[in-house]
């Protein structure tokens, strides 16, 4: 069936590998295509002269991929369309709050491997490290903000959650904005910790341990908290005692407005805690964020990062280092915000066009996120079905509320497609809704889990 | 004063490293002796033509190497012994269960990150990835045990905090072997997990959670579980309805003596989960480890480490199947162990002839460490301190020990050092022990934290 499959037993890439890259390339080029049944694993083995199961674990990996499908008794297919502009996957997603990977400057990236390979400490890079982050990193980012101590961590998603082992055991109450991001949601709910919604702090409270929020571009909202409301908040954790855990990872992706001092800058009792991250600006895939924050505070959470993973790994430490101060990460930087404003307007001008009359939705000035409030009879939540067989897909209102949801909601994540894709998947989408405002019933609710 | 420092503006090396690296060179080639003093920042500065803070940050990382040292008012001297051999550090350390550097195979390490980044897929590991970890990675380890899931981490460190999450909250009891590795006494206790020794496993406790145990070359002692006493603790374990954790990061490193079957090949219950890591094997600072269970296990782990930190780096993760699929690992894993051949030989004979009469050591038959017993009146605690000024250092019991402490006991850990430097340590070390032993009296002891 697929007549240029070619198996190199001498090369260094496994056989199931290379089996797997060959379907994968020829689906993505069209040469299979959709609904085609392949050649059962046997039949293939068999012709390639391998065992079945090596033919099987390479249709495991492209079922994982989702380009092929398995039917018990019936065999596999490829589920994958090929559309003309080739390797562009069917749905339109707009449910991570991730970059555009096509953006990824992969010669630059091999460049500055290279340049860490050659240098003269790679062998203390592959040893044991130190639990607070490889040395010149912390050095680079401790630059950006003298007065502080740093702790490198993996990820954005690590710093909240040593932030929370340290400073909001169980039983204790944490303010958070609402919505917010389920990673944040999640840390602190798994714990035992109480999340109140960060408009309800009124009284001083017992147990009150943290106040978590996101100034820049906030994560679903897409919202920026203007200077006064920063200073306000400020004012508020001090008299409330509260420790400010500020999450500052999208701020360097601004598209439009001017930017204004973080909390860390504005703070003057040094109870902040910023967490940064390279995954927004550079490349999630190499798990390096930090956290920024009073030297003790920066020595309990290195304690407990020990614990927890001994350290962050260090080639990726060394080599985001080196794509930082080769000047790479600028570079690619600009042309991320450049992207930005376009995906900004695209996706206000299509949400302006195609969604139903009485929508709302927020105008974020950064980021990757915004979110949509439906007009009243129109169910989000059960809506994502229909939307996802006409091929876009988004994440409704409940992965990102404590309590009481609003089920005409969703968060629409912009960052990862072009401005093409985007005004088309919010046109899709604009059509499912207004179908169903129209008078179709909506169909029944698909359980919370 | 160090006449040979160019600084390259032009260069993508920063210019506080370019200063860092060629004082570090000087050093080591010991044209800056122990004890002579750097030139003031401000003065070499200005020497460069350089901001004084780059010259700073320069000696701090000089400093935190333990290369130079600081004085208030006085300024930096050198603090580093430069010896015949070159590089080698002036004091011998038994401190770290760490693989000896100086084999790791750079040449080989930078043709697998070359074909890594020459990969087609390398895009998607770039970009974010799953919690379980990367797909190609766990094919190739549950190759090793078809009938178990498995779930990629940051480290056999982050295995066993996983694990201490989901199974053994607060409250609850754990039973390990006494002494215990320091990484897995601390995640326990600092949960408030009750540590009960493996041996006063007598009656069903309300509280009993896990067993965790390191049947092969375990770390403090380097001791081997016999056959039958995996046999007999899978059936306690089963009596008492405990889960059983296997730590089995060493078993690849075995330098005599038969192979046995791991707790994982033994069970028929489905009731373990086994730990591994490329750590010991590879390269500690790429942070590689899994976990082998039952399916459901695993996605319950999966879940905890999603909101840990996402998941695990992506490019070491690659990289590491890259290695290991090569036959770079096979070759690599070959020469550790001709090499640990030699550094138990070593370690052993030297603690025959070294240690003061009535010592007391274990005999590994594979990993990296050992347990040594000095006779009565020895403090192996109090001791550390003269050891360290003769140029020795070791890890004493306190941090292996839970409740009572040994103080005669100590870990010497050989994995990381030749077998010159090994038999001189030990030397070193028997100079010290016998010199106590003879009367003079002990130093007072240090605190105990």
């Amino acid at each position: 069936m697929v007549a240029n499959l070619r198996i190199d037993s001498n090369s260094v890439t496994p056989l199931y590998r290379q089996v797997y890259e060959m379907l994968r390339a020829s689906i993505l080029r069209g040469e299979l295509v959709s609904g085609q049944r392949l050649q059962p694993t046997r039949e293939l083995a068999e012709q390639l002269g391998l065992n079945r199961a090596t033919v099987a674990a390479a249709y495991e990996l492209l079922e994982q991929e989702g380009l092929i499908r398995g039917h018990v008794g019936r065999g596999s297919f490829v589920a994958h369309r090929s559309t003309p502009s080739a390797d562009a996957p069917a749905v339109i997603h707009f449910g991570t709050s991730r970059p555009d990977e096509e953006l990824f400057p992969l010669e630059e990236f091999r460049e500055t491997v290279a340049e860490v390979l050659a240098e003269r400490d790679l062998i203390s890079l592959l040893q044991l490290g130190s639990p607070q982050g490889y040395l010149p990193l912390r050095r680079y980012l401790q630059a950006g903000s003298p007065a502080h101590d740093v702790l490198v961590t993996s990820g954005a998603q690590q710093a909240l959650d040593l932030i929370q082992r340290v400073y909001a055991p169980a039983g204790t109450t944490v303010y958070v904005e609402n919505p917010a991001y389920p990673g944040l949601k999640n840390v602190f709910e798994r714990a035992g910790v109480r999340l109140t919604p960060l408009e309800d702090i009124t009284a001083p409270s017992a147990g009150g341990a943290l106040l978590v929020v996101t100034p820049n571009f906030q994560n679903p909202t897409g919202r920026t908290l203007p200077l006064e409301a920063r200073e306000r908040l400020l004012r508020r954790a001090a008299d409330l005692g509260l420790l400010v855990v500020e999450i500052d990872i999208y701020s360097a992706l601004r598209y439009c407005g001017e930017p204004l001092p973080s909390l860390l800058e504005l703070d003057r009792r040094g109870r902040i805690l910023q967490i940064g991250s390279f995954s927004k600006i550079a490349f999630p895939g190499l798990r390096t964020g930090w956290i920024r924050g009073p030297q003790e505070a920066i020595a309990q959470l290195t304690e407990a990062k020990q614990w927890s993973d001994l350290h962050s790994d260090q080639l990726s430490q060394a080599i985001l280092l080196r794509f930082a101060e080769s000047g790479r990460l600028a570079r690619h930087q600009e042309r991320v915000i450049a992207q930005g404003v376009r995906q900004r307007e695209a996706v206000l001008r299509a949400l302006e066009e195609a969604m139903p009359p009485g929508s709302r939705f927020t105008r974020p000035d950064g980021g990757m996120n915004l979110w949509v409030e439906l007009p009243g009879d129109l169910d989000a939540e059960s809506l994502l079905d229909d939307a996802q067989r006409a091929g876009v897909s988004y994440l409704p209102a409940r992965y990102f509320q404590t309590g009481r949801v609003d089920r005409n909601a969703f968060r629409l994540s912009f960052g990862g497609l072009t401005p093409a894709r985007i005004t088309r998947g919010v046109r899709l989408l604009g059509e499912v809704f207004r179908r169903h405002q129209s008078g179709v019933p909506p169909a029944p609710a698909t359980a919370i889990v």
